[in-house]
């Protein structure tokens, strides 16, 4: 049995991995946090939480976020989980669900849990189409649009303001409801993120997800939701989260304590500061060989192939040259699309270990086999 | 925005609320262990954890367990997650779910979230009755049995030995599976817990949900589910669980820590202790006015009222004199029946206000109103 999900290949420097660099991860930090916690809240951060998360992290993350009252949040257990837990409640068998084309290739599985249809939004190189969408809306039960607006995965793009505006207008006069993954709105790296699809709705017709997975800790399986105070209401009397007390208590109040004594603001800083040399190393080594595009923020660099290159095909060979990436084809909820691309994802290895992967990536894309 | 979920009312004495008397909830011990975890495993307490659960917790728990392997096993944010996780994936709509009668309240929420009908197994006194069970069975589409054999909530009874074994026999004959809520089994005080279905089924037919809500702290949401391996990976597979690396991997870290140094038996000796004198304290302060089984285990009295006094009825006379308790009918999932019960908590205070709110809850008892 393992202890982790990663599993290191020797002599691969994998570029496929969408997780933390290992000395990035704030170990002294958040055990500083947890040692406060215990001392400022006691045995109120030991016994059942409030449901909707506990009022201190509420605060916090109001005051954080700036743009939802207390009333539009509810604390989970990450951004799975909240994709989940949403899914669940707002679409079932005989519902669709939309996702953007290419997109988070492992929230596909949990939309098809719920036991709705998951289908491709109409998109093109700028992201979903709304004019498109609009018209897929008069067929199907479609109940939910999925995206990863800022930053995205696997592509590092935003959608443009325009279509930003398009989609929440649309969902407002649809009754769609988009589901907003906001996972990398904080690590940007050339100024601001442009505003959410939440911020930009009022609240209305958009739910937005956001984790401390990226900007903490993978291992915390800590998160919220922001959506109207109805929906809100109805994940806080959902019946496991009611009989718990709220889905991760006592990581709440430590990642409370976390963030008033700044630690927060000061470690996102450094892993900005980090991921943001880690991006500069690897576009820059890729651009040797392949066109790349710079993300402003997130993980993720998304590189076309020359012509008549298949990503599938390139993952055997690179592997035996010693790195790895995910195919294109896995972004695509039906497997079409996609094999001229090929994901690279820049958060795990320093920037000399990038630097290697990508001369190896290189190396295989002249070599004749 | 509250803070945690437990309600103070100035004045009264509450017997209603199943939760752990604040004192007896382990700060320093559980900060001793966060900081050993920190130390011990780094990084890779705050990255992706395996889907199961980290390899070092489910080999502890294996070894204290003692009665599955870890392909049996797999770590949940409590039990009540877990009971969703398995109510999710074995029933849904059309299914029926059936729960003992009295059983524990807040899971019946639970099982209706799926959207399975809820209803009644057939019982007496004694728990449920496997006869009577068996024709119920060749009916509907009965998916799963909800039970807590074992120091249930709310009688404090446990399921004698020759039920216990013609429900797993049942169950492994009829493919319904029994879901055990094992939550008070550590909790016994005079002696040993009786053998768990789990145990009696050799792990077929037979689902158990465990947790460290009761022995370790609430706030943790943590628990565990055995199954069969086959059940064990579609947990693990789910959507949600792969992409977000298990559901609470850190925590569940920690809990190694807290179980390999010593520091679980110790803590689990200790409010074994409180609680048995709180459990004799409220036993012996309620049997002045009122006869009552002492529970072998767990956290309730279900006393039985004087002929002719409602349970409902007499709530409010009780929390007008101080004191409060659940009546008997939140505990059937049809609300119909006992009436003439009362659940009183004895989890929450020490001896002296468990004897006290006996002294007034017999002072209603004997006033005319």
């Amino acid at each position: 049995m393992p202890m982790i999900q990663f599993r290191s290949r020797p002599g691969i420097l994998d570029l496929g991995w969408g997780h933390p660099r290992p000395e990035l991860l704030p170990v002294e930090a958040w055990a500083a946090a947890s040692a406060a916690a215990s001392r400022e809240f006691g045995w109120q951060q030991l016994t059942y939480g409030d449901a909707r998360g506990p009022a201190p992290l509420l605060d916090w993350l109001t005051a954080h976020l700036g743009d939802s009252t207390p009333e539009q949040l509810f604390v989970t257990g990450g951004a799975s989980h909240g994709l989940a837990l949403v899914a669940s409640l707002l679409a079932g068998p005989g519902d669709v669900i939309l996702v953007d084309s290419p997109s988070y290739h492992l929230a596909f599985p949990i939309f098809t849990d719920t036991g709705a249809t998951v289908l491709r939004a109409p998109a093109d190189a700028d992201g979903v189409d709304p004019a498109a969408l609009a018209e897929m809306l008069d067929g199907p039960r479609v109940r939910l649009l999925y995206l990863v607006p800022t930053f995205a995965n696997p592509t590092g793009r935003s959608l443009p303001p325009d279509r930003r505006r398009a989609l929440v207008e649309l969902a407002r006069r649809t009754g769609l409801t988009i589901v907003e993954d906001d996972t990398y709105r904080e690590l940007c790296y050339d100024g601001q993120a442009p505003p959410s699809l939440w911020r930009l709705s009022g609240g209305e017709g958009v739910v937005r997800v956001g984790t401390f997975a990226k900007t903490v800790a993978p291992g915390l399986r800590l998160g919220w939701i922001n959506a109207d105070p109805a929906l809100i209401t109805r994940l806080a009397t959902l019946g496991y989260v009611h009989s718990g007390g709220g889905v991760n208590h006592s990581v709440a109040t430590t990642m409370y304590c976390f963030g008033a004594s700044g630690a927060y603001q000061r470690h996102l800083d450094a892993v900005r500061a980090e991921y943001r040399r880690q991006r500069d190393a690897l576009v820059s080594a890729v651009r040797e060989f392949l066109p790349v595009e710079a993300p402003g923020g997130g993980w993720f660099l998304w590189a076309a192939l020359p012509p008549g290159v298949s990503a599938t095909h390139l993952l055997a060979r690179a592997e035996r040259h010693g790195t790895s990436f995910l195919p294109g084809p896995s972004f695509y909820v039906d497997g079409a699309g996609g094999d001229d691309r090929i994901r690279l994802c820049f958060s795990q290895l320093p920037p000399a270990d990038l630097a290697e992967a990508a001369a190896r990536l290189g190396t295989v894309l002249v070599s004749p086999r």
